[in-house]
C-alpha cells in the first residue's frame, strides 16, 4: 500500500471547497463532502424541479441502483444484503427490534456503546424483559475479551458493539469479538457509524450478522443518508417492524410475501438525490482506497495527540492499543464548550463530546464533557499546527 | 373566499420553473415544487459543504424550528403534536405499531385504504392476532357510514382511513367518521398523504388522534420529507418502537424518560436542507390559502373529467359526491402504461395507478390499471385541452 502523497492530498483539498475557508476537525460529527457529492445532489434536485420527481427517478434508475453495488463493495457484502436508510439509528433500530426477544434473553455490549443503542437496550428491557450486560474494560481501558467470554451464557441472544466509540480515540476489537459470537452461535450487531469511510470495514472478516452505517461522518456523504447490512441467512429470522408494498407483496387479505433481500428493511419513499450523493461519496472513497485513508487518518491523529500532549494544561484522554481519527482532550480550567466556541471564532471546527453520548465510559472516568477533534485524510499537518497554536492562545 | 385569479396563476407559474417545459399532471405522484423550495434546499446544501453540517445546522436553528410552526398552522395542531419524518409510511408505521394491540382487537378501514397501510394491518394480524375489517362501499360507491357503525364492536381498537385514495377521484368523509370514532372512544388514524396541500386539513375538526402526511405530493415539498401529527393526549398511550437520545433521556441503566412532545417519534439525524424545504413549501401554500387552492383544484379536475368523458373510448372511473384533484380514466383497447408513455413523449406527465395501490377497490371493480391525471392549482385550462387532444391522437 502506497501512502497518500502530498500531490494527492492537495488534489483532494482542491476538490473540497469547504477547506478553503476553515479548518474542519469535526469529521466525526459531519465531515466536509468532496464537491462531487453536493454537486450531484444539487444537479439532481434541479432536474427534479424541471422534469418531475418520479420522471427523474425513472431516468436515473441505473445510477440509483449502482449505489447498492458501491455499498456492497465498500463493506464486502452482496448487494442483496444492503438496505439504504435515512440514518444509522433507524437501520440499527429496525434490525434490533426485529429480533425475537423473549423474557430473560441477554444482550452483551461494551462500556463504549453509543447512547442510542443503549436506549434500544433499555426499551427492549422494558418491552420484552431482556437483560443487558456490559463488558467491563480491562485495567488499560481496553475491551476485555476475557470479560466477554465470562458474560456469555445460554441466555445470550445478541452481542452489540459500536466499533469506534463516539467520544474516545480507541477502537473495539470487532473481528475478535465476531469469532466469539460465531463460536457460540450468537447474533452479532455492529455499529460502524464512525468507522465506515475511515477504516476498512469487511463484514465477512468481522463475521457480523447486521451492521449499521451513517453517511455524514467519515464517509463524507450527505446528511440524512445511511445504510444497513443484514446477512442473507439472518434476514428471514428478523421480524419486519415497518413494511410497505416495496418491502413485501400483498398476496391476499390474510397473507403477504416479504421480498427476498435486505431491501425489505427499506420503505419506498426517500430523497433520490441523497441516494445518488451517498453513492458518489462511497465511490470517491473507494477510488482513493479506504486502507490508504485509514493510514493517513491514523498518522494525522497520532501527530495531533503528540502535539496536544506537549501543550501545558491540555490532557489527551484517548486510550487503547489501536487508535483512530478521533482525538479527545480537555484544557485545564476551561470548559469544553468555551474551547469549542473560541476555536470556532478562528475558523476551526471541533465538537464537544458530552457525557451522554457514551455514558457508561464517561461516568466511570468522571468526564462531564471533553473536546473532540476528529481528523480526516484531507486535513493537514499545518492545520494541526494552527489548532495547537490557537489552544495555547486560549489557555493563556 | 376569492378564487385564484388569472394573474395569480401566472405568477405561481412564473415561480415554478418546471411548468415551462412540460405539462405536469402527476401531482398525486410528486408535484413540481415552487422554485423557492429547491432554491432553499440547494443554498443550504452549498452552505453545509462550505461550513460543515453541524455548524450550518446551529446557524439555522431558528428557521429549522419554524418548520414545526408551519406544519402546526397547516393542520391546526399545536407544535408539540408534530414530528418531522422521512416519509408518511414511517410516520404511519411508528404510531400504528405503537398501539398496544392484543389478540382479538379489531381495526376498521375502508375499501379505498392505501396498500402500505393494508400491509401494516396484515403484519399486525400476523404479529398480534388482530383482525381487520373493511367497510363495504354503498351502492353509489361511497363510504358507508351505516356500514361503519355496523362493524363497530367492543373489540374495535382503531379506525384507520386514507382521506383521499391513491387511485380514485373520491374522498372519504373523515370528519363524519371522526365523530363516530370519538362517540365510541376508538383511536382514529388518518392518512392525509394526498390531501395535505390540496384540501384544508384541520386535525381538530377531523378529531383524529394521529395523522400522517408526505411532502412530495400536493404539498410541493421535497422528496424524502413528511410529518406526523399525534394528539397530545394520545402520545403517552403509544409505545416507542425506535428511540434515540433525542427522543428520550437516559436516566439510569434501568430507566429512561421520554420527551414530552410528538418529537419522541423522530430520530435525530435527517437532512436539514430538506426540513427547510418542507417548511418553505408549506409557507408557500399557506400564503396562497389552502381553501383557495382546493377550490381551483376541484374546478380544474371537474373540467378535466368533463372534457375526458366527451372523448370517445375514454372512460372516467371517479365516483363520489365530493371529488378531488385526482382524475382516473382508461382508454378502450390501449393499456394504461402505453397511454402514459405516449403522453410522456409529448411532454405530458401522468401516472399509471396499478391495482396493488388500492387492491380491495380495484379488484372489486375489475380494474387492473388505470391512468391517473392529477391536477394542481398551477395547472391551466389550456393544459387540459392539450391533454385531451393528445389522447384523441393516441386513440386514433
Amino acid at each position: 500500500m502506497t501512502p497518500l502523497n502530498e500531490q494527492e492530498i492537495q488534489q483532494y483539498r482542491t476538490e473540497t471547497r469547504g477547506v478553503a475557508g476553515l479548518i474542519h476537525f469535526n469529521n466525526a460529527g459531519a465531515s466536509l463532502p468532496p464537491d462531487v457529492v453536493p454537486d450531484t445532489v444539487i444537479d439532481y434536485l434541479k432536474e427534479e424541479a424541471t422534469n418531475g420527481g418520479y420522471e427523474t427517478e425513472a431516468k436515473y434508475q441505473v445510477q440509483l441502483e449502482q449505489t447498492y453495488d458501491l455499498i456492497a463493495r465498500l463493506i464486502n457484502a452482496d448487494r442483496d444484503e444492503v438496505a439504504i436508510v435515512e440514518n444509522a439509528s433507524v437501520g440499527w433500530g429496525l434490525v434490533f427490534n426485529g429480533i425475537d426477544f423473549k423474557p430473560g434473553d441477554e444482550i452483551i455490549t461494551s462500556e463504549m456503546e453509543y447512547v442510542t443503542n443503549l436506549m434500544g437496550f433499555l426499551n427492549a428491557q422494558k418491552n420484552h424483559g431482556v437483560v443487558f450486560k456490559v463488558v467491563p474494560n480491562d485495567e488499560q481501558g481496553n475491551f476485555s475479551m476475557q470479560g466477554l467470554e465470562e458474560l456469555i451464557s445460554a441466555q445470550t441472544k445478541l452481542i452489540a458493539i459500536t466499533q469506534i466509540p463516539s467520544t474516545a480515540g480507541g477502537m473495539m476489537p470487532i473481528v475478535e469479538i465476531g469469532k466469539i459470537a460465531r463460536k457460540h452461535g450468537i447474533l452479532y450487531l455492529v455499529d460502524a457509524c464512525q468507522s465506515a469511510g475511515q477504516v476498512p470495514v469487511d463484514v465477512k472478516e468481522i463475521g457480523c450478522d447486521m451492521l449499521s452505517v451513517t453517511g455524514r461522518k467519515y464517509l463524507r456523504a450527505p446528511r440524512g443518508t445511511g445504510f444497513l447490512f443484514v446477512r442473507k441467512e439472518v434476514q428471514d429470522k428478523l421480524k419486519l417492524i415497518l413494511m410497505d408494498s416495496f418491502a413485501a407483496d400483498w398476496v391476499s387479505e390474510t397473507e403477504f410475501k416479504i421480498r427476498n433481500d435486505a431491501r425489505r428493511f427499506e420503505l419506498y419513499e426517500k430523497n433520490r438525490a441523497l441516494t445518488l450523493g451517498l453513492g458518489k461519496a462511497i465511490e470517491y472513497a473507494l477510488n482513493i482506497g479506504v486502507d490508504r485513508i485509514w493510514q493517513r487518518v491514523q498518522y494525522l491523529a497520532g501527530l495531533m495527540r503528540t502535539q496536544l500532549s506537549a501543550i501545558d494544561d491540555v490532557t489527551v484522554h484517548d486510550f487503547g492499543a489501536e487508535q483512530c481519527g478521533i482525538v479527545t482532550f480537555s484544557v485545564a480550567g476551561i470548559e469544553s464548550a468555551v474551547v469549542k466556541s473560541k476555536l470556532a471564532e478562528q475558523g476551526i471546527n471541533v465538537s464537544v463530546a458530552k457525557a451522554i453520548s457514551t455514558l457508561i465510559y464517561m461516568n466511570k472516568n468522571h468526564l462531564v464533557s471533553i473536546v473532540r477533534a476528529s481528523a480526516h485524510y484531507y486535513n493537514t499537518e499545518e492545520e494541526i499546527g494552527v489548532l495547537c497554536e490557537a489552544l495555547k492562545a486560549i489557555r493563556d
